[in-house]
């Protein structure tokens, strides 16, 4: 079996992926987006794998481009592995449409739940006056806002909405999901819709973000959306920047209402330094780095090795996007 | 029935507690310490409650002082409801040792374990990265480190103990609890005996004490407990500050291990400004202030109301203490 992956993954991997039992031709990508085959130099032309692992390296290195452009024109190719997992950019849905299978990832989905509640906490916790008083040697009771008394809603629950209202839930807050089905889940009191989201703001402290990008989604938070939030509530965005009309949440913010929004993603990426969002009191910009905790490497690599083992035998992958996802 | 309660107390209960159908003639302690008899003032030597109240408002009022003197004088008491969680005060173990019923309070224990979340993650988690990014309008990846491959180490595994294990499970932490009782818990992945902490401590990133101060853990935390813990650990303290050798830990913290410790109690409260726990880098000073969440004097008034419901028939109380826990 033929796989293109880059040199990164590989070194983690390879024993791993030896220990499978099964006969490999690795097409390998290094750093400096230069290919070989089992050890050899090769050209583009002659990359003709049956799978291709687009693991977070190819992110980091800049060579995404490489793969995806290998998967949409070779036919020698089976299936894509992305670690990708919102697949709102063409790329996927050309994939799907050649006929290639594709699986995507949750691998940051426990990061991503990890950064939302970090920032949550960060945000809702005194520690700005924790920081003063101490520093002033002041003996001073700071009370705080309970999470346990909050209601959450979040739109979007898949792999990461879902992580993110186990630990909401651990908290003891009140977890409305929002999907397109309507099947309950043990970390949410209630499920609703896209359609329901209106009735629901005014009674959420935190929104999060985190759904796919689509026709239904686009520009979600505009000012009929923020104009329903709760005063003082906390919104969110680790899902994509088209979600939110940036210029409708600064008007909003001035307003007060939200208190505050978490930025991961956004429109324009990089956020362009003439961006109001980066300067604003009310808004914590990141740079869409909520899927950069220590473990997501690791469950991006597991998420590999379970499918490969699977796709050889002939299953149904982890993860499997069929056309109806589009 | 005659209790004795604070005014700020029966305001907030009044229509609950008069709803529960019993006759009651109510000793009501105000701000400035006056006693009124339904409406009339009465002296001191007056009072002969049956029942002792000492709710959140007795300690932020500084009356704490005459609801245990009553109690500990007037031989009319058959039961104490404190606030308090932990009870190595002698004042405790002087009203069991008179016969009086005695039942303290869990009402903070969500308080303090939201306290522990938010200063674990506080400390973790890459806040100050991310506002200088911001700051500098850089768009700068930042990792963090994820508390799911984290190893907590709960000594004290109470009701305060038990919610942080909640919390820290819900991230996919790895939760030892430390308790007399070896019986399993659904948030515990172990149950150890203190005797197990020095096997324990090199192994876990996150130490968090919540026990009670008595004779086998008084100075728990000295220099062969510092010396047994694991580089970069944080070590919390919700307990008591008679858990730790204070200059044992600050030489243990300028050696670099802990990396950083969570102070909420010391041994000396207010904590004088001479200490130089006050301005060491690595040390989180709050004042005696976990349990401070929006939500705890609910909690605790409905702590009471359960109480005396069943008190009035003749029940065993919530979170009744008996002789053998002195």
């Amino acid at each position: 079996m033929k796989i293109l992956l880059h040199a990164g993954a590989l070194r983690r991997v390879e024993p791993a992926l030896r220990s499978l039992g099964l006969a490999l031709e690795l097409y390998v990508v290094d750093a400096e987006g230069g290919i070989s085959l089992d050890g050899v130099a090769v050209e583009r032309a002659q990359v003709r794998p049956e799978v291709v692992w687009a693991s977070l390296d190819t992110y980091s290195g800049n060579q995404v481009g490489l793969f995806f452009q290998v998967a949409l024109t070779e036919p020698s190719v089976k299936w894509v592995q992305t670690f990708n997992a919102g697949l709102d950019s063409p790329v996927f849905k050309g994939i799907v449409d050649k006929g290639i299978r594709l699986s995507n990832s949750s691998a940051q989905a426990v990061a991503m739940a990890e950064y939302v509640m970090g920032q949550v906490l960060g945000a809702w916790y005194p520690h700005d006056a924790y920081r003063a008083a101490q520093a002033a040697r002041e003996w001073r009771r700071v009370g705080f806002r309970e999470l346990s008394q909050s209601h959450w809603l979040i739109i979007g629950y898949g792999n990461i909405g879902r992580e993110v209202a186990q630990r909401a839930k651990a908290f003891g807050a009140t977890v409305t999901g929002v999907r397109r089905s309507s099947t309950s889940d043990a970390f949410a009191d209630e499920m609703a819709k896209l359609a329901d989201v209106p009735r629901l703001l005014p009674h959420a402290d935190v929104v999060v973000l985190s759904c796919a990008l689509n026709d239904e989604t686009r520009d979600l938070v505009g000012s009929a959306f923020l104009e329903r939030m709760k005063p003082k509530s906390l919104l969110v965005n680790v899902g994509r920047g088209g979600l939110i009309d940036e210029a409708a949440l600064i008007a909003a913010l001035d307003r007060g209402t939200p208190g505050i929004a978490v930025l991961d993603v956004f429109r324009e990426e990089p956020l362009p330094a003439s961006s109001p969002l980066w300067l604003h009191p009310q808004v914590r910009v990141t740079a869409h780095t909520s899927a950069a905790g220590s473990g997501t490497v690791a469950r991006g690599d597991k998420t590999f090795l379970d499918n490969l083992a699977i796709y050889a035998r002939g299953g149904k992958l982890i993860n499997e996007i069929d056309e109806s996802f589009f």
